[in-house]
């Protein structure tokens, strides 16, 4: 799937927010256009920068209230929009986001709008651009995909098409089957974002509250299938307006932002899938049983990760504290009983059974104690890691000597250390055996 | 693009080469029938731990000499893929390579070839799955990829397709631009190796000294352009013959191998890029200007990476040694200075100009000094450091403290450290504040 970010999603100069999306791995982004006025970057520079940083240019947004208006206006905008789309060609970009009028529109008119369309569609052409024709849920007279898609139909121009954006679709509940009815080369573009269902405005829900795949209630993965079964491979773009992202450190949620769409290529392969085993029992012909990948008949290539059942359980829980004496106290209440230190690290082992909880007296002085790391007991895990790596968590640094146990440790968005065990049968851990009774640390506390 | 590997790239068990696919992010394999037959898993084994691990099981491979036969033998031989075809079922795989036949066609006449295909062809239909037919370079009859193409228009079978392979293409110097012009949907696979020039018989070239994407000396972005160009978009799969990969840890050498492809997609990006601009420049209809990026006409997505120039210098170099003190006779002799120890790390620093050693003195005991890392200068480190990753170079752990510089770390393949450090105009380091001319160690060495 080609992964694609719009700009306004992030915080930052046009410059930092590009950066932040190469260094996540997206392929492409759509330029917000005030983040373009904002930048001192020239539209060549920012062309330059895109190819040096492996981005393509996907879209250009938003043309705002073109269609169903009084011919005055319209001679107004096709003024705009040329000039759009000669800064485009500075760009080096092919697409535009034209969204239905929501402000001027004095007309409504379904014969008169094809017809304004089809003049927009004939400049694109002019210029080698293409207008993707977006209905927002809030469009004043259009504002319903499949009545957009109509219009397009109308048009029947190759410089036309239409933009699918998952917000405007599921925030008004319309049906998302019929998607696959439109032929895959007059989809231009798809932007998803997802949302908490709330009752309010919807202008005021998409501003603010929409948030990224697998963070809100939406039917994301239904509405992809549908996507990829009507045939289109092209980008697939978060445009997630959201006050607290845009406030939040770039990289960072350039990086949640991409793992977000990693988690729905994924889900949108098990929709797939579903749906082609669900055809295929009941005998509808095209589905063929054999290819168990219902998904790879479709030209979306969906990366597809590792499974990993859910932990069994708790390895152990590792506590960071500048006064241990406290917590070694608190513990040795508790039940818990000194193990040793280990045998290379500054740490403690406590136990009880097999919970185990490691004393970490490297804390900055004054803090409070707090989980620093928590173990997992997964059934194996290189291939945890590696899905957790694939999903972009960031690799834990650990220094192991030779001959201890390698954890598989990753950081959670909070920064806490997860650390993937081997799980086994009797609840035990290898790695005890590197704790060590000693004298010099030891005595006085076993018997607490 | 969809990236594959076949498991006879790879050492050990079929587990253990599925599970280092998963971990190095292929999106599916090749079973290699062999690795198949040798292992204790079921065929519903191996098709479930796929699932588990999200790979696809892209091509059943390889199934020899079937045309150009007598009618006894293609009975025979159609017995034979019946079998497999079976098996395929219980694998849940569609696609299945066979290779124009070397050892047992005695009679060369495209016309009984053709029926002999379409044969197997409406056997592979009854079953659902698909024959991928190749030429081998060492065919007898047929080893030139159009004239098995040729063979497959003849056909005209939906469930008989061609697989191009670089090796018996370009091992033959066959040209690849006719590739174009085969239709897309009967382009049934696609497999990748480079291979060194050699002068020797094309058979043991093939077996023996195929290597990775990148490592050898042929064309391959130009075939891969070629094959986007057709309009193909399925996977792109590893098959490379090599015994010293045979031999070596499977976990390195898949992520070695998913590196080539993500290389052979950026060079393939490039090679289409430019092929548009020059097509372009011939006022060539259809590859517009205003597209900058001429790829995205094609339905294969190639990823691209940030570009990053040449390290514009070294930084440092850090020598691990157990025995300093000769290190810094050395050093000393050879003019440098030293600067003093790292405020937190055991470590020193000396200098002459701006060319800096780090004595690192937690070596092994009785090893020799070796260089453990090095810093480059680089123009952005963070886009470097990405680019390195984007590439699967696993990340160097490095504690550091809060107020010292943070370096992006990765590991070279022999294991040394390499850091990407900001480069100064001036060739400054700003991180040498973070050493101290102590009194308790730097003493007596001031004056070497």
């Amino acid at each position: 799937m080609r992964t694609g970010i719009a700009t306004v999603c992030l915080s930052g100069t046009l410059k930092e927010k590009m950066q932040a999306c190469a260094i996540a791995g997206f392929d492409g982004i759509e330029i917000f256009e005030q983040d373009l006025v904002t930048s001192p970057l020239s539209p060549e520079d920012v062309r330059k920068m895109a190819a040096d940083l492996g981005l393509g240019l996907d879209l250009y947004q938003p043309f705002r209230d073109f269609d169903s208006v009084s011919e005055d206006i319209l001679q107004e905008n096709l003024r705009r929009a040329d000039a759009k789309f000669k800064l485009m060609s500075r760009l080096g970009m092919d697409t535009i986001l034209v969204c239905t009028n929501v402000g001027t529109a004095t007309i409504d008119d379904d014969s008169l709008r094809a017809e304004q369309l089809s003049r927009l569609a004939e400049l694109a052409g002019n210029h080698g651009v293409k207008v993707a024709y977006e209905a927002l849920a809030w469009g004043k007279y259009v504002n319903d995909y499949e009545h957009a898609h109509r219009l397009v139909d109308t048009v029947d121009h190759p410089n036309l098409g239409t933009c699918l954006d998952s917000f405007h679709i599921l925030s008004r509940d319309w049906d998302t089957a019929p998607i696959e009815a439109i032929k895959p080369e007059k989809i231009f573009f798809v932007q998803v974002a997802d949302a908490p269902k709330l009752s309010m405005d919807v202008l005021s829900w998409s501003r603010h509250y929409r948030v990224f795949p697998g963070e809100g209630q939406f039917e994301l993965a239904k509405f992809m299938g549908h996507v990829a079964r009507a045939g289109y491979s092209g980008p697939v773009s978060l445009e997630v307006f959201n006050d607290v992202f845009r406030q939040s450190d770039v990289e960072r949620t350039a990086v949640d932002a991409m793992r977000s769409l990693i988690w729905l290529e994924e889900q949108s392969a098990k929709w797939l899938d579903a749906k082609a085993a669900s055809l295929a029992a009941e005998g509808v012909s095209g589905d063929s049983p054999a290819n168990a990948a219902g998904r790879r008949r479709y030209p979306m290539e969906l990366a597809t990760l590792p499974k990993v059942a859910e932990p069994a359980g708790f390895n152990f829980a590792e506590v960071k504290t500048d006064e241990p004496a406290q917590l070694e106290t608190l513990l040795g209440q508790l039940g818990f009983e000194f193990d040793g230190r280990h045998r290379t690290k500054d740490v403690q082992l406590w136990s009880m059974g097999h919970a185990r909880v490691i004393i970490n007296e490297q804390a900055p002085s004054h803090s409070e104690p707090a989980i620093a790391a928590l173990g997992f007991d997964v059934d194996s895990p290189v291939i945890a890691s590696a899905r957790a790596q694939q999903l972009k968590a960031p690799v834990v640094p650990r220094k192991v000597q030779a001959d201890e146990e390698v954890f598989q440790g990753i950081a959670a968005p909070d920064s806490t250390e997860i650390f993937l065990c081997q799980g086994s049968p009797d609840g035990t851990a290898a790695w005890t055996s590197e704790f060590r009774q000693t004298h010099e640390f030891g005595e006085g506390l076993e018997h607490l």
